[in-house]
């Protein structure tokens, strides 16, 4: 027995060296050395903690052996990490030289060692050997009988010190499951900084104990308690992540303002605000020269900081058109008395107001780039955001911000609610290449944050909305600017999405569950054929002008079950690209084959509406995939002879917009094609 | 344009009438009435709200808006409602004549009448309106095009007072996302009581701010705040659910004395326990002869009764063994001084102290059956759970209890862990049709109770063992006694299943996790035809001993993905009891078909396992399944004649247990087919 194992062991050894391009590592790790071993997993498996550590390393080993035995089935023999130097002979080794600090510019570096029969990781800090844990765990591979480490030697630190996601909570409410699943989410990709924007003019969602009207009023019963509040900032602690509140002022107020329509700007004592429904800029704003506009802010504030261990306060500042400010004589007045020369300089002399009341909690500001104005402390810290959909050049308020002294985050380009392709983001770099920046004005560009407004996101397509892609963004922000490989980009995001399952995330799943409910319960095969090669409409013309959606309009469409970058327009784009380069019968058969199915899949998208009303909506586009699937299959057969008239039809039609609010990805290939 | 809508609707409406049979009610109601209309669905539907109503059908109101809107897509105008009397046109109606009391023995009736354009509910309480509404849900039907409800007269109300679930939040802990889903899903059934099972060997699960060491010692860091408890408890308010918590004493009891090792039943003052990481019966008892243990229960209690508003608290009692009593000399002496003839005496002494301490709270004592001893108060509920597996005749402590003049409850054969199939627990009635019982000893059977023990159970498997069966306990419950014809129940359990996962529920999102993780992110199909046949291990046999599965074992296995009820062994198993009817060629392919399945499968399987080693543990049952479809195929298609021993011995090999924890549920079948 001993020899017939030896010897089915062999030819595993002898092949085992694996290379780098097979690994499906995000983010790519700053060096990887691998070399010709294995190190393979058994159940007696241990982990063992060393140095200076405490118990984020611990519960961090414990969920990591929880996840590698739920992948692996091997019934790990080691239940519980609690205290250091439990298992001395333990597999894995992890010494931590110090307990880090949750917030920027810690180190968060690490070594990783796979030897064939023992692992170190290396870090300064607990944080850095957290980051460890995930590289080991994405590093697994497997035979088909077994599980195992290729041998390695790996230092990783991050690239950019902030390295962001930020989750709008006001429009669509986002339960402590939905913050907590993405939080883990987040720790696998090496994110550390959650950015919660907890008020907008849709909703009013953190719970302040002196002033109950607040949620009362202005939530509609869907808020966060503080001990809720507690319960997320200690869930991201354990996982390395700060977390920074955001309470959007003195614009995106109605929330606030019709609890407390006294501090609002409109003429009338008696006016009043209503919680928004609709998506869209709001005017009601904050009173700047009401003394009690600072008052109850200052309260506010008293009671949001203490929950928030963090050195950081979001106060928003975006938007604001000043609309109510130039409707009341009493406001204008004020400005001509101060010297306040504009609207922007009077909601400087308001951000100004509210430096002191977060420093006195220890708190930096930090606003969206409207509140960089000429007298703005430099202090504060910029939040860039605006771009081409604002006409402004990309980004730009970054640069500016970090010539003119600030420290400044990167959000333009890293809008996933506009539901673009992962490229556009990935190749979006914080440091513009173009830009002509001294070391010292690059050391002010934090990083990034990618930002989930939640116009048209609910706890069931959240997860979709914020997955895969911002693991892509992740990469960036902690990869060396020279990982940009698009190819290898998609093939490790595959390998990476299905991983977050693990974590709870919920994006696959819940597209199933979107198209159970859209087929009445029939076979979905066709509706996910379809929603392959759908993308949502993009930018805000899904909602354009905010007509379509309201907060409460249902987000259990069709729209809803696809996503950016479809998974088959990526492989169809592949065969297009290979067929035209070289006609051969092979690469014509992938090609070919994508149209038999979306010819079979209109037939029984048409079946399956019998008995389903929301596939109505589906059917044109999905008609229109069809007739020109007939036509090139025609034509790719030698069948018939292209008619580039009859082709330009068909592809006009893909023109209209779908009642679906989606768009086929495959446009530009199927014009490739054409012509 | 008029014409032609006319012309459209008429075919619809003249065949509208809709039969009973085709309705997918569940709970059946009590009197249904169905007439030749429709109620056409269209945005501008609205509600109303009349009488003595409260925030309760306020948000059952809104919620129903939202899910209704959810599946139909239709974009409902209205968006909350929020008091009475709002929209006095609205075609939804819903008068309530007085606030319902959350508890036992509420009116929770309702009537519920569609006419073509308007829809009206009457209710004594908003309880028995919100069950309208779930009803109304229920009756939602389509065309291809539009969404209706038929017309109908239907006047409901339960058969029993206790409609319960439980949940072991001990042996793994459940968060509160998983708990509220599950409020959800009982309420959509009608379900009142949720039984939460806070304490066991395995975890303390509920914050005690006195004593803090009972969840910084006892319960990994799993437990539920004061607060969490709280707004569960308000969430099944919201949803017309009493709440009852079950804290198991004086057994079960390894987690508190891990705490407080001083009021345990060992001899040595010095006397550690530890926090239980197997199944099974532990000895850790608590010690009724100290005065100290009801000092701290009654601390315990004071801290915990004031969470739960309902008048009922369960203390346990259950499968305590007396064996550390019997070793304890000091124990022996007491019950000797105390007249205390044996260790059912004691513990019917400390029981009987618990019950002033629970009357100051305004709460009834209930505990399991083990309780009901000869002295025990008849203000005690008694909770029947054992039958067959405990060597007892199933459910005979309910009788006897009922005729001993206590309040009772039935969980004897609504035990969901042990994985049976749906019909055993369906035909279970808790009042027995051989029990000669007055109308006195009937009314004390308050009803039944879904249990849910954790031991394999984790928030990725639990809503697959919870339903869709417990839908059919529920059932059991709310309907008719004569509501049995399982027919039915299968067909309309595929739909309820179905409609469950609108309210969160992930039996069917959960499996394709499952799945996705053992094919390594390969295609799943085979092994979803797999688990469609497969059955996880019944009764106690998956952990037989306590022997595989420890509290930290992983549970994203194969047996994890499959479900009582295998999906399609229902079918193969009506399409073997046709074709052995009747051997007509349609009879012959529907069974032949699924043989053709099989042996693709299994050679899916293989080619699958090749990168896939979780796949390797299921391919000897899968070789099995393959080898004797192969040979029955033969058979049938009459390419060889039947070969007994042969098939005898390819049954036989079925009886071996699979090494995934699985059998297939279409044995009895493949039996049938080679005699």
């Amino acid at each position: 027995m001993k020899y017939i194992l030896i010897l089915l062991f062999i030819p595993f050894l002898s092949n085992a060296q694996i290379k780098q391009e097979q690994l499906d590592l995000m983010p790519w790790p700053q060096n990887i050395n691998l070399t010709a071993g294995t190190f393979v997993l058994s159940k007696s498996f241990k982990v063992n903690i060393t140095g200076n550590s405490n118990p984020r390393i611990f519960l961090g080993a414990t969920n990591f052996l929880r996840r590698l035995d739920g992948r692996t089935g091997l019934f790990l023999e080691q239940a519980f990490v609690i205290k250091n130097n439990e298992v001395n002979e333990a597999e894995l080794q992890i010494n931590c030289v110090r307990n880090g600090k949750i917030g920027l510019n810690e180190d968060e570096s690490y070594q990783l060692e796979i030897q064939p029969n023992k692992i170190m990781i290396n870090a300064t800090t607990d944080i850095g050997a957290l980051h460890a844990l995930e590289t080991l765990l994405q590093m697994l591979q497997n035979t088909s009988t077994l599980f195992y480490f290729p041998t390695a030697i790996i230092t990783d630190y991050p690239r950019f010190t902030w390295r962001g996601l930020m989750i709008d909570a006001a429009r669509h409410f986002q339960p402590v499951d939905v913050i907590k699943r993405n939080l883990d989410a987040m720790a696998s990709m090496k994110m550390n900084v959650f950015h919660w924007h907890l008020a907008d003019d849709q909703g009013w969602r953190i719970e302040i104990k002196k002033y109950p009207k607040l949620t009362q009023l202005a939530s509609d019963g869907y808020y966060y308690t503080q001990e809720e509040i507690k319960s997320v900032v200690k869930y991201a602690d354990e996982r390395g992540i700060l977390v920074i509140p955001e309470i959007d002022v003195p614009g995106h107020a109605s929330a606030l303002l019709s609890a407390f329509p006294e501090i609002g700007s409109k003429v009338s004592n008696e006016a009043t605000y209503t919680v928004g429904r609709r998506s869209g800029i709001y005017t009601p704003t904050l009173d700047p020269t009401n003394p009690k506009t600072y008052q109850l802010l200052g309260e506010i504030f008293d009671a949001v900081c203490p929950l928030f261990p963090g050195n950081y306060f979001h106060i928003g500042g975006d938007e604001n058109q000043g609309k109510e400010w130039d409707a009341n004589p009493k406001i204008q007045e004020f400005k001509k008395k101060n010297g306040l020369a504009n609207n922007h300089e009077l909601q400087t002399y308001f951000t100004m107001k509210l430096i002191p009341m977060l420093k006195k909690h220890n708190k930096e500001l930090m606003g969206w780039e409207e509140i960089m104005t000429k007298n703005m402390s430099k202090e504060a810290i910029i939040h860039s955001w605006k771009g081409v959909n604002e006409s402004v050049s990309p980004g730009g308020s970054l640069v500016a911000a970090a010539k003119n002294g600030y420290k400044t985050v990167l959000s333009n380009g890293y809008y996933i609610d506009l539901m673009l392709g992962v490229q556009s983001h990935y190749l979006n770099d914080p440091i513009p290449k173009n830009a002509v920046l001294t070391a010292e004005e690059k050391a002010r560009i934090l990083g990034g944050e990618a930002t989930m407004w939640s116009e048209l996101v609910t706890p069931l397509n959240i997860d979709s909305r914020i997955w895969p892609r911002t693991a892509a963004i992740a990469e960036r922000l902690w990869s060396n600017e020279n990982v940009t490989d698009l190819n290898s980009l998609h093939k490790r995001m595959k390998t990476i999405s299905f991983r977050l399952e693990e974590l709870g995330i919920m994006h696959l799943r819940n597209k199933e569950v979107i198209l159970r409910n859209i087929s009445n319960n029939q076979e979905t095969k066709a509706l996910r054929d379809f929603s392959n090669v759908c993308e949502p409409l993009k930018v805000y013309k899904r909602n354009g002008g905010g007509k379509k959606y309201f907060m409460f309009s249902p987000l259990t469409l069709f729209a809803d079950a696809c996503t950016a970058d479809a998974f088959d327009a990526y492989d169809f784009d592949t065969a297009v690209n290979n067929y035209l380069e070289n006609k051969n019968i092979e690469n014509q058969t992938l090609v070919t084959n994508f149209f038999r199915k979306w010819i079979a899949m209109n037939a029984d998208l048409i079946s399956l509406s019998g008995n389903a009303p929301l596939i109505q909506p589906l059917l044109p586009l999905s008609k229109n995939l069809k007739d020109i699937s007939e036509e090139l299959l025609l034509i790719i057969e030698n069948k018939k002879t292209m008619n580039p008239d009859l082709l330009n039809g068909l592809l006009e039609k893909f023109n209209s917009r779908s009642p679906a609010d989606v768009e086929v990805a495959v446009y530009a290939n199927l014009k490739k094609l054409s012509q």
